[in-house]
């Protein structure tokens, strides 16, 4: 794979944190915190991306991300074009490259891709045209990095700290991008005790999330926790013979008011998103005053303008002169 | 059901006519007034709505009146974002508030709702953020107050007055949100002889439409009125037994040139759109030279343009400070 | 039909090549060019569609075309919306014209439409307003005015001439509208030596093309040829027993690089995409040296562009009065 950043350390794609330094990671932080806008302010409005051209490539339905990614480029002034693509992954692999050639050609800047299978953002960073970026936003069960980001900001704007962090994520690991980018940005960004909680069936093989602790019960998992991270059970991920039952599912692993009791008692809770209220997470955690499951999608968009504003400035470097 | 408007008196939402005064209904019509641009003039483009971003969340397939919006929303500056929804009422009433509050989380200011069951609207304005306002595009067969008000608009503009005003809702009253809405927006602007002319099993209930009168002729209804509003046959909203032939319906309650001459020579003949032509109307009529029904959809695009300018107004009270 | 310029020669509409001069295309093509930026430049920003609403009306699917006009708008500052029309062609005949009028009743200045059956774009400019232009996104197999421009732009630019050139256009003439509209825009731009090579079942008829070589060996067809432009097989327009079977016909129509030693040691190799490898051309050679394919998506988005903004000038002219 090509590296994510050019000759001079800019960020020039995003589809994995593997890779990006604490400073690297600290600098996108920074920079979304002075974007983000709380709900009601007005939202912040800029010109990095003016003349930028962002093309989204959803090969996975996707309402809020989409949204995020959309609102975050015009909000600093690019121009978006929404293309959901549809079609096997064999009519993909045939016609993604001419896709993407022949939208370079429109001068387009920034592909940012969603696929239910793994590959394709590294694919495209290994044939797009030097002067062009690519942000992953969302591939397969591997990678999720804005997400990772967006949850890293979330919990450094409550805690001022990752060191001597006790952080649990909890449920369907094994299928979880999000588990994957967000535990590997919280490592990076320091923290230490990290824990992976699941029922054995889905907890992820042995060889990944490495340094973290694996509990099968989850009232072990989340003692003492100062942060929560409920994962969406991804039901479309699974295969048939792991089906759940919903409701023995939440009486196992679902976190209600009785069991955070266990965390910390400023434990923050959070979660992805969307919720399967009643599965994975109670109401009464989900909007009780713990949860920052809220403003965990509010920073989503400040790291997706974050991102963007970052790659464009490297990519002013690469364009051609006129 | 909270108050559409805030202590102040501005405009918050806009889900009926209901509770709305003269006063604010004039108030509305005035500004509209200064945002039409006929066809063939440069449309109006104003800053409005700058830093305000409004999501369109349709259940219902609509192009005309989505397309009014979006148009609307853009010239003023904002901001536009097209969700169009899908799924049962039971999913969207499991999901609806944590779609909401994510979208609120995205700093979204205004939601545009069409619903084709009712209950929808009143549901959120009781559950968004104080900064953040809801317009309804159409609710069941219950409201559409934007279309009520650029059914006045259109009639203002050529009456120049509400008082004395002889008006006929014809056609399918029951099931019209458009009937309803125009109807009780003429009420409030002073029409006082106004009439609902419909076949028998299409008449509202009895306690609807208050101090109208009710036919069951359109010979009857029309004579002599200064507007003829013909309705579009819902067959989407009729059950199986009130099925109509479209050929018997053109005989017994179409608008034709014969039928049209017992109105007022001057009368305006009104319709929302779209037409089921050589059903509820003729082409004659409509095309002809009494029809001022794409007047109505270019006083549409003005009449959304107005609420959205007053409700920006008002949410500018209710930000959050920086 | 009205004719496509206005009674100062103005470009109002473009639906066909047919009726340009040369001195019309010839300025298009020079609009085109200072518009062009090549992929990794910023793109052009202008405002020359300020305050004008375009909307594309697509009844076939496309995502290039589409994308294509949709940047080519905004990026001069036009309001777009995008209206994906389906239905079989007799309801679109009996609402096209409502949906026209309900739009250009909201101040759209200018439809663009694709439309798998012929003739709606001549029956559009019959019946638009005076201040309303129409664009042809491509019209079945009739005609695609802006694939014809930017096939010439192409040519003009590496060849600096069009007198003296050999052009070949290559494989299912019959049912396909580029050849129509390039081979009319380069006969115009003063190409004498025209070609027409396809196998026997897809020759056009004796009447079309006139003055051109008719060919059915693709050796013979593209002997010393300057410009060999290959065809997309167009299988969705073909009938049940025209039906090809991919390697007969690579095998007998495909170019690959041994056929293209035939052509001039110059020349170009055009497609006007989606490609199928393999079967009308090898990857070799679409990839390869001699081609240009990619440059021709690029100067789509300048042919847009040029015609919209000469569009937009001829519109001011028309506009009514504030």
């Amino acid at each position: 794979m090509r590296s994510q950043q050019d000759s001079a350390g800019g960020l020039r794609h995003l589809i994995t944190l593997d890779g990006l330094t604490r400073d690297a990671l600290t600098s996108i932080l920074d920079r979304a915190e002075s974007y983000r806008r709380l709900p009601g302010q007005p939202a912040y409005e800029g010109r990095e991306l003016a003349g930028v051209t962002v093309a989204n490539l959803f090969f996975e339905p996707s309402t809020r991300t989409r949204a995020s990614f959309d609102l975050a480029s015009r909000r600093l002034g690019a121009h978006v074009i929404n293309l959901d693509q549809q079609g096997s992954s064999r009519v993909k692999g045939e016609t993604m490259l001419d896709t993407i050639y022949t939208l370079e050609a429109m001068n387009i800047d920034v592909f940012v891709i969603r696929d239910s299978e793994p590959g394709m953002p590294e694919f495209l960073i290994d044939h797009v045209a030097p002067h062009v970026s690519v942000i992953s936003a969302g591939e397969a069960h591997v990678s999720h990095p804005t997400q990772g980001l967006l949850d890293a900001l979330t919990i450094r704007t409550h805690k001022r700290r990752f060191a001597g962090l006790k952080v649990a994520i909890v449920g369907d690991i094994k299928h979880s991008r999000v588990a994957r980018s967000s535990a590997h940005a919280l490592n990076v960004l320091g923290v230490s005790d990290l824990r992976v909680v699941a029922p054995e069936a889905l907890l992820p093989a042995m060889d990944e999330f490495p340094g973290a602790q694996r509990f099968t019960r989850i009232e072990d998992g989340i003692a003492g926790a100062d942060v929560v991270m409920m994962l969406r059970i991804q039901k479309e991920r699974m295969v048939q013979s792991a089906a759940l039952d919903d409701a023995a599912y939440f009486r196992d692993f679902g976190l209600d008011s009785r069991r955070l009791k266990l965390a910390s008692p400023s434990a923050l809770v959070m979660h992805p998103g969307p919720m399967n209220r009643g599965v994975e997470i109670s109401s009464e955690v989900a909007d009780g005053p713990r949860s920052v499951i809220r403003e965990q999608v509010n920073n989503g968009v400040a790291v997706r303008m974050a991102v963007l504003a970052a790659i464009a400035v490297t990519l002013t470097r690469h364009r051609r002169p006129l």
